[in-house]
C-alpha cells in the first residue's frame, strides 16, 4: 500500500473519531447532565467536558497532524504553519473558556478550585499548552528568530506537542471518572450509583474509550517516520516522480 | 554534551522519578491507608496502587528505556532481548497481582468488578501489554519467527510499547483521583473531604505528578532517536572511535 493510501485511511479514522467524541460528549452534558447556560449553575460546568474534550483533544490533535497530509506538502510550509498555530490558538482559547466555566461553576457554588488531582493535571497540561504555543510563535514561526533558537526548539516543540496530548487525554479520562463519581454517586439525586453502571455511566465510559483511541490514533500518525512532511528536496522528488506516472 | 553525558543525567532522572513513585506510594498505602493483608479487607486492596505502580509503571519504564543505555551496546543485542522480555515479563505479572488484589476486595465487600472508567482504561492497559509481550516473544526473541513477520511486527511493537505507557500513566491518575474521591468523600469515615485538600489528598496529588513526569521522562527518552541503540555497523564505528580517542 502506498504512504499516502496507508494516511489517508488512518486520518479518515482519526477524523470519525474525533467526531464520535464530540457528539458523544455533547450528547452526555445535553441528554444525561441538563444542558447549557452561563450562570455559574451546573449548567455552566456542562461546558467544561464538552470546550475541553473540543479544544484541548479534538482540534489539538486535529491540529497536530496538519502536515502530515501529502495535499499540504505541494503547498509552502509557510502557509500551514499559519495553519497550524491558527488551529492551536482556537484550540487554547476553547481549553481557556472551558476552564473559565468550570472556575465559575466552583465560585457559584462556593466548592474550592484545584483540589484534585484531575484538577492539577488539568491545570499543568492548558500552562504546558500555553507555553508551548508561545515558544512556537517565537521561535518557529516568527522570521525575526535567530536560526540556533528554531533548530534547538524544534525537537523539544515535537516532544512537548505529544506531552501535551499524552496529559490531555490523561485529563480527559480522570475528569470523566471524576464527574461520574460524584454526580451518580452523590446523595439525593435520585440516579443510581455509578457501580450499578446505569445508561448514563455506560455512555460515558464509552466516551473516554473513544477519547483514549483518539489519542492513540494521533499519537500513531505523529510517530510514523514515513508520513512526515519531507524535506524540500525530497518533496520536488516526489511531485516530479508523481508527475512522471 | 556528548549523547551518552545528556543521556545518563536523563536516564539518572528516570531513576529518581521512579524510586520516590515507589516510596510515595508505598507510604501512601501504609501512613494513610493502613497498610497491607490478603484477606478480601481494604488492606487488600492496597496492594492494588502499590502494585499496578511497581509494575505497570516504574518496572515498564524502565524496562523500555533498557536498550538506550550506551553500556549495553558493547554487548550482544541478544541479552539484552532477554533481560528486556524477563523485566517486561516480572512487570506484567506485578500487574496482574494488582488485578487479583483488587478483584479480591471487590468479592470481599460484593462490590461490582469494572463498573468505572479507570477500571476500562486499566484492563485494556493489561490487556494490551499481554498481547504485547506475547506477540514479542513470538516475533522478535524467538529464533524461528519468519523474518516478514519479525520486519513487520518491529514498528506496531514500538507504537504499541509506547501506547501502553500512555495508558498506563492515564490508569494510574484516574485511579489515584478515584481512590481520593471515594475514601475521603465516603460518609462516616471521619477523614476530612477531597475539596478541602487534607495532608493525604496533597501526597496523592503529589504521587500523581510524579507518575506523569516519570511517564513523560521515560517518553521523551523513547523519542530522541539519537540515543537509540546504534545497528551493527554503527556500533563498530563507535567502539573503534572509542578506542582510538
Amino acid at each position: 500500500m502506498r504512504p499516502s493510501v496507508s494516511f489517508y485511511l488512518t486520518f479518515v479514522l482519526c477524523l470519525c473519531l474525533g467526531l464520535l467524541c464530540l457528539l458523544f460528549v455533547g450528547c452526555w452534558s445535553s441528554h444525561w447532565r441538563g444542558g447549557f447556560s452561563w450562570d455559574g449553575s451546573a449548567l455552566q460546568f456542562n461546558w467544561h467536558p464538552v470546550l475541553m474534550v473540543s479544544g484541548l483533544l479534538v482540534l489539538y490533535g486535529n491540529a497536530a497532524v496538519v502536515y502530515r497530509v501529502p495535499f499540504t506538502w505541494e503547498q509552502r510550509k509557510h502557509v500551514w504553519k499559519l495553519v497550524h498555530a491558527g488551529l492551536m490558538l482556537l484550540a487554547l482559547l476553547l481549553s481557556v473558556l472551558g476552564l473559565c466555566a468550570v472556575f465559575d461553576f466552583h465560585r457559584g457554588l462556593n466548592i474550592p478550585h484545584l483540589y484534585s488531582l484531575h484538577s492539577w493535571v488539568g491545570i499543568c497540561t492548558v500552562v504546558l499548552f500555553t507555553v508551548q504555543w508561545v515558544l512556537g510563535l517565537a521561535g518557529l514561526l516568527l522570521p525575526c528568530s535567530p536560526p540556533w533558537f528554531r533548530r534547538s526548539l524544534k525537537p523539544l516543540h515535537v516532544w512537548i506537542g505529544k506531552a501535551v496530548l499524552i496529559l490531555s487525554v490523561t485529563s480527559c479520562i480522570s475528569g470523566i471518572n471524576e464527574k461520574l463519581l460524584l454526580s451518580l454517586n452523590g446523595s439525593g439525586n435520585g440516579s443510581e450509583p455509578y457501580s450499578s453502571l446505569p445508561v448514563e455511566a455506560k455512555f460515558a465510559n464509552f466516551l473516554g474509550i473513544l477519547i483514549v483511541a483518539f489519542g492513540l490514533v494521533v499519537f500513531g500518525i505523529l510517530s510514523k517516520s514515513e508520513w512526515q512532511r519531507p524535506q524540500t528536496d525530497e518533496r520536488v522528488h516526489i511531485l516530479l516522480n508523481e508527475n512522471n506516472t
